[in-house]
């Protein structure tokens, strides 16, 4: 069963969040519409979920540096499915504060049936956190990964879906990290 | 001063080998001109050189996996510049197989004059390992980077080249790690 | 200026907390008095402070597992100098849940006059978080390091400290995680 | 079964070498005995062995690094059981240099019979590489691993055993990392 799944074009479903938005200009709600023309790369996390914590958050970091802000968008989205006493928005904002995340995040609306499960991501059919959703240029979902995907698969797959729509993908050509680890590399003299 | 170029259209000069090839078919040597079609991704490397071995070689070996063998080739080049008595051939096949390294590898072809630095390291006026080279389907070098690139651009780079020439550029779909690290996911119940 | 102080001798000072402890039974307040006969080994830690849970909670954990209970107490201390309204005790509970800290954790208790350095911070004159203290069996704070100390250095000390006191001081002498990382070794045929 | 057998209070076999030593004072060849008084810390250890590179050989030097040369004395061993003819001598010297190695390390004597096992490492019955071997100040093995240690473990068992010869075991008091991995710690303001 493919979990990170290519084929699918459908429409991304819009996201449903309680207005309150982190990181955006004034606390600006976002809505996916408005991004229309960049690819959307879109973490579905929770703030004391291990996984997201260790891996996912800084590999969403590692995205927005790679690629051009003109071309690839970068936004988290709180998906509380327990623990929701603890998971109030000043303790998600202290945490974006400390973990330094400066990707806008919105917070997906409770179940207004009162269930476990935030409105969006019942919408996207997530099997848990940490789940990345990649959109297309039009609005196509073209992702959706529950897990680990590796850094190699994710910027091809993020790049050739950027390229669709033409023009530089990558943010930087001269950095990507050429410049690090250079003291276990062997240099001529 | 940026080594990771993107700009470059310059033909890859072909490479000037010992002639003795570990894991191509009875060892028989390869030649750049013969993967004319397919993006070509290789290392230059010295099994005795840290950086190479801790995450350069690594770091190959997730690249071959990722993308289609039809559309990405991926080589190995043993450019030895110091210590050249203690990296024989034979060690080179042991550390290959220690490694389980299985992509083609060959070995740079000593001055003719006498002087340290291997021939085909020379025509490419590398500055030391690990270097990497990714060539296009039509036989450009198209970057070349000493130091440590990371994965998130690699995989954006060499996806996009591929993609110029059409088709697949992922090996596999459903892979690319989303079952790993699940174990630090938060699942619903 | 060494911040990792073996030398002094001072009694530790009475922890002030809330008396509100996760982890205890039935959440019972414990006194670090209580506790005289073993080395106990306490962080003082923000659950969201990054340095915290990427390597001083986990080496909490690793610290836990290496030393007989018997011989060395481990405690968490949470303590709060920033981001107050975030840090609330459920969200705490809920945290220590997610990360599977299963030591007893106390929660410092705040400044009354209203500054925002809680009572037991103030009392070590602690730096920031993650604070390690290591106090002996009869009671005397030996240790206090502000930032990361090696997992070496720190099994070396605690070690030393326990014997003291006379007695067997790791957990279990068949582990230590020999049987891990197997796969790398090289194994006789 | 245990690996890691702290009981067993044999004398510590004498090691057979092939008389050329790397990082010894003009290459002179060491001996156990000249050790007495003195915790041996000694791995066994191949340079093709990819476990030996990534985790074993990085301990060593951490060990080094916390102990006081003159209460703990940190050796390696070669014990090569495979690619006899990839394993020579200038191979492994330039290996140590490469990998910055600068703690004494002997050359196992190989079979007087032709076998694979080499001599020192047949008298320890060892199962392969890296397998660390732990020796207290009268000279007894008191400590057998095949596979990997954990640091906290390690770190807590040479220190117990130096302090049965009594006097100061650190290296230095007031290092041991605290000052590293700062920047992800929570400082007062």
């Amino acid at each position: 069963m493919s979990e990170y799944n290519r084929s699918r074009l459908r429409p991304a479903p819009p996201w449903t969040t309680t207005g309150l938005w982190l990181n955006t200009f004034e606390g600006q709600p976002l809505e996916l519409a408005a991004l229309r023309g960049r690819v959307v790369v879109a973490l579905a996390f929770q703030m004391l979920c291990p996984g997201c914590v260790q891996y996912a958050l800084p590999q969403l970091s590692r995205i927005r540096r790679a690629f051009h802000p003109s071309r690839v968008a970068v936004l988290g989205l709180h998906t509380v499915f327990e623990h929701h006493a603890a998971n109030r928005p000043e303790t998600l904002a202290a945490f974006s504060h400390e973990y330094r995340l400066d990707f806008p995040i919105g917070i997906d609306a409770p179940d207004p049936h009162g269930g476990p499960m935030p409105v969006t991501m019942a919408a996207y059919a997530m099997q848990g956190t940490p789940t990345l959703l990649i959109i297309d240029a039009v609005g196509h979902l073209r992702r959706q990964a529950f897990g680990h995907v590796e850094d190699i698969v994710l910027g091809a797959d993020i790049a050739l879906l950027a390229a669709e729509a033409g023009g530089t993908v990558l943010s930087d050509p001269a950095t990507g990290g050429a410049a690090s680890m250079r003291e276990e590399a062997c240099r001529l003299p």
